[in-house]
């Protein structure tokens, strides 16, 4: 099975269109300005030193990496003069400063001796890189920077591996793992591939003494077990599933069956029992980390942009494994709902955190202690300063092309269904689509020689129509084709409320609004205040109405309980009718602080 | 208005003789030898030394005070040999280890320099040690500790006010003011009750920076304000609590209307937006304080065992400047319910912390942190590090009888419905009750001069009768007496669902069930797992049944959704039924960890 680049297809109109294009226009910019008001570009000069203001921090070539690596994903489909110039200067000023040995990294060149703290983002910064170089060369054709990367990976396998004179055996936030096989992938060589598995088969056998990091548990670095033994996911969500990303790379180069395993327990894990309806994950801000199945505060949920990121990017490698529409169906979650709102509508502020209830009154509570409850903020900000989320969403959306085709042998696989045109391998397809402002798809398929089209069916469908006889295997329904054929595809959209698993006791009595893949939301600004106690009946209809963020709103009568000035007095059975205004959920907080609420009281 | 004291008033029969007699034959003992155990009662021969184990914690003092306090209102209705002689010989060690002043602290004397630092509890302790001399004398007519506390309050006097030696100017945990009053009370000495109105006085009048104690900000120690601008309850729920008893007593004697407004306006800032339903306050670990208006969360609850004690010790003294029905009202909720759930039915262990809600697999949620999410413990110990709940129960528990009568001029009144017989000042009552088993109470009352008896209507109960003509006038009934009067009074103790006001976000949805003045809870052992999804008509029925808890226990039908192991499905409106039987809130967690859900979703 093999993936149809993002370079071959084109997003053509649409919902897509638009948030590429806003990519495009404004967020490659505007995130550029405040990397260089906040001195990350700068510390490409390396010059910083003891007592100078702004020392580069551990991350900051990450985030100028991440950058890098969506402005060419952009580049390969439009030309920006003035952006890659930028970008060509900073890889000089990386050529310049490396050192002998090839070695690059803005924060350790100026401050400390290389490869000797674990969990200091080193060869996190170093896969990053190495994943912009390989964009760069493919969207650019300039090879400087993969060149660069090349000797870099070539001196982390003589000091993690050959000589090991490094202080430490794998990193304590994994990226470098899957970098590697995108190394692997544009160079051909065989030798990335073995330090990628070499890194990835280390996990689970440091010398650790349980703990790890401020006071975090192995646990957190992913470093409690063996990759192989792993049932569960656990620790820090970005930081596992960049590890599970690699462990199914691996799985699929070297067809370990046991990885493969491994990564899908994890996946079930996730899927089933540890991901916010908004294919978030993260519980706890405490190691901004997975904790136990079924427990999904809303309010207090971390559920980190990178990590809806990150499970796009771990679901959408599992495919090329085992083509279950269930993957597919992880990356439609993700990406309309925790993703999405992880930018704001402008394109130009971000949340880290993606919480499912904000109440502005109680979110900032004035306990009297410093160090108290601890809630997200409730307004997006232009940059952070950990910021690895703004640039994560620009190379993801610069990038969706990635995760809509790919094909084996017998069949052409459609992923995700965006307005496109794409051709590869004697592979040519055009998708046409208002999805998901509605369910309508028509796709025209021309494969020299396969003979199925497979196309998911979405989880949240239960009543589709198409053109052509199908039969359903595992999430995609598998239609003949001989020559071109244009499948007619209706997937029925009506709104649904969603209940959550008994055991997920934050959700109890309540529901979530969904049509199609979008979850929605109430909003203060459109329903006023105290959401928490506003009540739905699942049988509601629905009338959609035009609204400012791209898909439309849905309205419906909602119910509120009588009220009273007292804080205790006898409950009745008697609601007051109340119109609502239900939104999507990636649209909130574009409108000022205000209440939000996904999960709301069924009547 | 005056008190009738708890020495002219025994407690003959019914709930309140059972816990009294439970205090006398067990807990008494028991929290000795654990105070015993863990060097407690040693540290009073104030030999620790630099090296040594066990270092006198600053509080100590205060947890053998309270102990000694409560023994002494035991020691009041009857003997206790063995103990008295423990308190005697503790007295002396006391009174033979003070230094030349009359300074004595346990800790200080043999580890710093007493009157350096405010928040290290010197002040409160010798506040308790004032108490349990008051006590102690009432009781015994011992009055060494009596003569030892005023010799010490002498010197207080005049470290503070007159010489001005010690390094500041109020306590960091207020108690010292009230104890003060009480040293006013029995010795007649003015100039005690001037310290106290001079320290309550220069409350919020302290050189502070901001941060005074472990990252607390200032309105943890209630030194935000003067006060009498103090608008309301903020910071460390005990130490506000505290301070406002003494309030309560220093406008009482001062006859200060403006420091009576002020508590006024404290209180009912707590009754009507920061208590819960079980008359427990403190919303947060942090700080153990108080948060803003109706944040009322019932996982994370702090709701400390002594802040429900304090908020009785604070309302009882309102009552003598106003009175007015809410706060027998207050002192009744918080008893039976955030009071009594601190003690264990065995009479052995406590809680320092009553949540609403106790899920034992949530509650150790496994996140990869040291310091992560922090919930209360599950099960009740026999002693804690910081052990101030379990003797302030006892002191509690064995001064109920300071609590049920008041008198004027005019009217005796009836504040709570315990069976009982007192006489004091020519006044004679007999109350005969089974309350709150059921809600009939007689009072045969033989009063010398008063012409009027007001009982209070509790604020649970719209309906009740009586045998005689009455009017109501803030929240008592008031009748007519002549000679010796039979009064039978019937409150109606239907179970009744009751709401939160829709602010208080935790509990949308959701309704508890009271009966009387008991609050009533689910518990995992008689009803199952995932509590937090069973809803309930609040049209239902009760059946009232045997249990071993002193109350009945409510049985009635509930509701639970159709299950599925699914983490997110189509929500339908489908429900099995189910049986719930309730018990009272007071007797969670005493047939080991188990979930508990006071607030349940209505139907």
């Amino acid at each position: 099975m093999k993936n149809i680049s993002y370079k071959n297809t084109v997003i053509t109109d649409g919902f897509w269109k638009i948030k590429q294009d806003m990519i495009k226009d404004v967020t490659l910019e505007s995130v550029y300005n405040r990397f260089k008001e906040t001195h990350r570009f700068d510390a490409l000069d390396c010059s910083w030193k003891e007592g100078d203001p702004d020392c580069p921090h551990v991350f900051w070539d990450s985030d100028i990496a991440k950058w890098l690596e969506g402005l060419a994903y952009i580049l390969a489909h439009s030309e920006n003069e003035k952006l890659e110039k930028i970008a060509d200067e900073s890889i000089e000023k990386i050529e310049k400063n490396r050192d002998e040995n090839g070695y690059y990294n803005s924060h350790f060149l100026v401050t400390g001796e290389k490869f000797t703290i674990r969990n200091e983002h080193e060869l996190y910064c170093a896969g990053h890189l190495m994943e912009a170089a390989v964009a760069y060369y493919e969207a650019t054709g300039k090879k400087l920077l993969l060149d660069i990367m090349c000797k870099y990976a070539d001196y982390i396998e003589k000091a993690f591996v050959k000589e090991k004179t490094a202080k430490f055996v794998t990193p304590g936030h994994p990226e470098i793992e899957l970098a590697l096989v995108k190394m692997y992938e544009v160079t051909g060589e065989k030798r990335y591939l073995d330090l990628s598995k070499f890194v990835v088969d280390n996990h689970g056998d440091n010398d650790v003494d349980g703990l790890v990091y401020n006071g975090c548990r192995i646990t957190y670095n992913q470093d409690e077990c063996a990759v192989r033994d792993r049932e569960t996911a656990e620790g820090h969500c970005v930081r596992a599933l960049y590890l599970f990303c690699a462990m199914a790379d691996i799985a699929y180069y070297y067809d370990d069956k046991e990885l493969f395993a491994a990564a899908e327990r994890c996946f079930e894990n996730i899927v089933n029992k540890r991901m916010y309806i908004t294919g978030a994950t993260g519980s706890t801000c405490h190691g901004e980390s997975f904790t136990i199945d079924y427990d999904l505060p809303n309010r207090d949920a971390y559920a980190e942009t990178c990590a809806s990121i990150a499970l796009c990017m771990f679901a959408n490698r599992m495919i090329k494994l085992n083509p279950d529409g269930k993957y597919g169906d992880a990356v439609e979650r993700a990406l309309y709902n925790g993703v999405l709102s992880g930018i704001s509508m402008d394109g130009k502020s971000f949340f880290y955190e993606n919480p499912l209830t904000i109440d502005p009154d109680f979110n900032n509570v004035n306990t009297c202690t410093d160090g108290g409850k601890r809630f997200p903020i409730t307004q997006r900000k232009e940059v952070f300063d950990c910021s690895c989320c703004p640039p994560n969403v620009i190379r993801l959306i610069a990038d969706i092309g990635d995760y809509m085709y790919s094909y084996n042998d017998d069949t052409v696989f459609v992923h995700q269904y965006i307005n496109s045109e794409t051709s590869q391998d004697g592979i040519n397809i055009k998708q046409e689509t208002k999805y998901p402002t509605n369910g309508d798809v028509i796709i025209t398929v021309n494969a020299k020689t396969q003979k199925q089209l497979a196309f998911r069916v979405p989880y949240w469908c239960k009543n589709f129509t198409v053109n052509k006889a199908y039969k359903i295997e595992k999430g995609y329904a598998y239609v003949d084709i001989s020559g071109e054929e244009k499948i007619i595809i209706s997937f029925d959209m009506t709104p649904k409320f969603i209940k959550a698993n008994k055991r997920v006791h934050d959700n109890a009595g309540r529901v979530a609004l969904m049509r199609g893949p979008v979850v929605y939301c109430l909003e203060g600004k459109d329903n006023g205040k105290d959401l928490e106690c506003v009540r739905v009946d699942i049988n509601s209809s629905f009338k959609l109405s035009d609204c400012e963020f791209i898909l439309p709103a849905l309205e419906t009568v909602g119910y509120q309980e009588k009220e009273s000035d007292m804080l205790y007095f006898e409950a009745t059975d008697e609601y007051d009718r109340i119109p609502l205004k239900f939104i999507p959920y990636y649209a909130y907080a574009n409108r000022g602080e205000t209440e939000l609420l996904v999960w709301i009281l069924k009547k």
